[in-house]
């Protein structure tokens, strides 16, 4: 089923993992599937940034994807298919939908500048992986260094009858989303689905200013679940509650550069994954590092069951 | 008396208060610094990028310091003297040393790239301002663009007597004092105090990592003074216990662009400053921003009594 | 007078001499001027990015302007007023009007990026210098990062009846240019000042585009004044002829980091200011470059008997 | 046979050339192979940035770079195989190597800045590619934001055995092929091959600092190679004159962003390549500066010959 603007809840970005050789962790994938399933996501994005797309080569890539889909069984699964050329993105586009991906995510090249530029580039991305294949924008300046105001967002979705969905993790972004779904309200663009990233840091607030969700990587997804379901339930200091308690660890986790392996190491101390290994170039922990992510989860787990995850290493 | 490595505790990064014609608003100077004075501050540094000294003149932002210099009566003042050239720069460190200030901060103008280049940099500015006065690296790469390496700057702490303190806001950045503690474990980099700022979202761990404080700006200057001498005093629980209060709301005010917009409306509902008007260009509050701060600090208050500052406007 | 979008010929980019201890050499002001005059420049630009304004202090670079303006005695000065803050901006163009200057020269802060923002600032920028006082954009993405399309500009000037030039060094620029000249065409903006900087590198087909002339600093400023002229009379062989014998040279000049030095160099062994010495940080000349730079200047010497110069150092 | 450190001479950026359709033409690389040959190129370099590289997917790379390898029967190809991972980068490098590249050219990814990220990023590149793989350091900060200083690059040569060539396009870069040659000369660096970029715009020069030729892909080849002759040969004035006569239309040609429609234009009015045509995203030539470049090519006629091309289209 593709995927279209009705989509909420939590699209986790599962992250790519390898065995301690650099080689894929398919029983990984399976193993986390099966968790994203169980915990309530909506949904997947695999081949993101923070999967280690840019460090697949094309047929790997094609694999995780597949494989993810696959023991998906149904759950939509996104596949990123962002890449300095139409050629390759289109490729992996095409192959990913006949494998039964729901959509394709697509960030902007961090050349472009203008309002124009970006337009053009969404138009001529969307052309080459085909006008019935639904995307996502990823807006993440921070990491792009592409700067989309509303008013292009909306260009974006006006002119492209594919584009269903908004990775919203500008920063800051909360007045971003007011001002999207004013334009919605105002009738000057259609609706479209917003699933927030930047690693959760204002999900709080997100959810409030009229997010559908989340679609990031931090290690409790579980935890992303309950903060959406309870935010759009009304229970306003529920939500708040259970998301300051994870604060501390996912601010930890927020880091660039070394965030991903934080993220690892507390997937695999989870048993969600099996190893934390990452392919190079890649960010490490230190000792102390990993003490400290030791001692933010003991923290945690007075106030959540789950970070009760036994000794560490 | 003249800034030197051993300098420790909290250096609030003072904001300029402007009245709502945005002339300088000197009274809330001076009940800002008794403030700081009052709640435990080491020193106070004035005409940072949070104190919107772009924005002032020469003469204004000599003005500025000054003020804070003579009612701070003692307590060291570090003054912002970055500037696009060094006959600006070295203009106004003279004259703030002559009004009193303690030393001075330097940033790198954004176009280094190269170790090298960083290197001659400082080499050149400290010849600048002259050699008998203290100075500050300021490290901020998500805002100067500017990436500087451990080795890099221990190269800059050898080659200038003058140096004495790095304000450290690499992000992430906890490595980054153990590898600089370890260089003057070894021997091969003289003491300098390291004060941490990038809003404070890392100050739990800094100062277990080596940091000697803190540097920012954060509207609860007299929070970063307990985190601090808790975590000195080595109450690691209840500094954090105190931090994590307060991580909702940092959080919320560590937001770049509307950051110093959420700052000074704290510092307004606080008392310590009349009114929370900056200078053009400005981020400013929407009505939903405004209610979501007032929220984060109803839920402050359960915890922190300081958080308690009547009813909201 | 003021200047308005009559505005033809060429506008040197005016260096700031220097003695060789740092201090201006008011001395070559007034010289430099009167050459500029002399070999048929209809105004000039000071204090831009070549004048070196960056690393004067508030003081100096009034003086400068002044110097330059009181000596041109009649021509219309642009006075570069380019700040971190609309404070320092708004003195200097408030200042330099009242020693009158005929406008001034405004560039945007390189943390520009949007459509939005940028027209914002100018909006702000304009209104700080004073509704009165006419102001040139100056577009140059290769030094400032920031991109403005045609409609940006168009923009801007429908926006701000005081903008009444553009400093054009976009790169690559000349589809620019016509842009420009079919939204005046088609009644879409209306006229303005369109003269061409970036080295002059393109000065030949810049004016055949429909530029009205050139705003830039090779030291053979009386070579750009009869390329102008040739151009707009017609005589187009003529006009690439002499600007291809000077390409080569001029080419040298156009390098990023050094260029000044050359450029400071040529002037010097013109004799039209008496020392090359540039404030630092500033590029210099190897022996290498200058028996390179001399080796242009005497194949040069063969077609424009400018180019003889005497014996080099 | 493998590239080592004594190339010397012309390796041409080979373009991609395509059909209109936008599918690759590989007869028109046979007859651009054939010409490179015929006209006194050394080698011949594919899959550059001016090659389209990122346009095309990785079995299309191969089978340009493998149709280029074979008709060049011989002459030393070399394959950029610049890519987001190490994956992707060893895969083409590999099969490039089997089907008989001489060896790989790697530029560095643009998020790149201090001298240990870019040493270790060569590290990790010569490993993932193959220690007995030859690879050349593409070093051009115009494109890539990378700022590579002569020790840098002198520490990547000591660093990696298999490192054998530079390709320089630095701008401004005469004094780091002086500061390279004097590091050869002291001892502290092994030699290594030279090849100049950037458009060939300061080929003159850089010959003469001690390149050991030029590796560009301006639309006249035998151009650069008799400039290279020339100057080894030490007839200077006759080298300067030769290229003096294309630096009109060499200089056009460099244009960023549509320097590569008019390189293909050139190519297809010389009768190399069949057609002009790019994969979008592509700069492309108006009515006017199709003009201009017509103007400029019989401008040229009168020096050489070989722009003599017969009627434009």
């Amino acid at each position: 089923m593709p995927l279209d603007a009705s989509a909420r809840g939590v699209y986790p970005i599962a992250p790519t993992p390898f065995h301690p050789d650099g080689t894929i962790d398919f029983a990984s994938i399976d193993r986390l599937t099966d968790f994203y399933r169980g915990c309530g996501a909506t949904g997947m994005t695999v081949l993101g940034v923070m999967g280690e797309a840019g460090k697949l080569d094309q047929a790997e890539g094609l694999a995780v994807a597949t494989r993810y889909i696959r023991r998906a069984a149904g759950l939509p699964v996104i596949v990123g298919v962002s890449a300095p050329g139409f050629a390759a993105m289109a490729g992996l586009a095409r192959a990913s939908m006949e494998a039964g991906a729901a959509g394709v995510m697509i960030a902007p090249p961090n050349s472009l500048r203008t309002d124009d530029q970006i337009a053009t580039y969404y138009r001529q991305a969307a052309e080459a992986v085909g006008a019935d294949v639904p995307f996502v924008i990823q807006d993440y300046p921070l990491n792009f260094s592409v700067v989309m105001t509303p008013g292009v967002i909306r260009r974006i979705v006006q002119e492209n009858a594919s584009c269903v969905m908004l990775k919203h993790e500008d920063w800051p972004g909360l007045e971003k989303i007011s001002a999207l779904r004013a334009f919605q309200a105002e009738g000057s663009m259609r609706p479209i689905s917003i699933l927030c990233g930047n690693g959760g840091l204002f999900l709080d607030f997100e959810c409030e200013r009229g997010a559908d969700g989340a679609m990031t990587g931090y290690a409790f997804p579980d935890m992303l679940v309950d903060v959406v379901r309870l935010s759009q339930a009304g229970e306003r200091d529920a939500a708040h509650d259970l998301f300051d308690a994870h604060l501390p660890l996912l601010r930890y986790e927020q880091q660039p550069g070394v965030g991903l392996a934080v993220r690892k190491y507390l997937m695999a101390r989870r048993g969600l994954i099996a190893a934390d290994a990452q392919r190079r170039p890649a960010g490490s922990l230190s000792t102390a590092a990993r003490a400290e992510i030791e001692y933010l989860l003991g923290r945690l787990a007075r106030h959540d069951a789950r970070a009760v995850v036994g000794t560490g290493r």
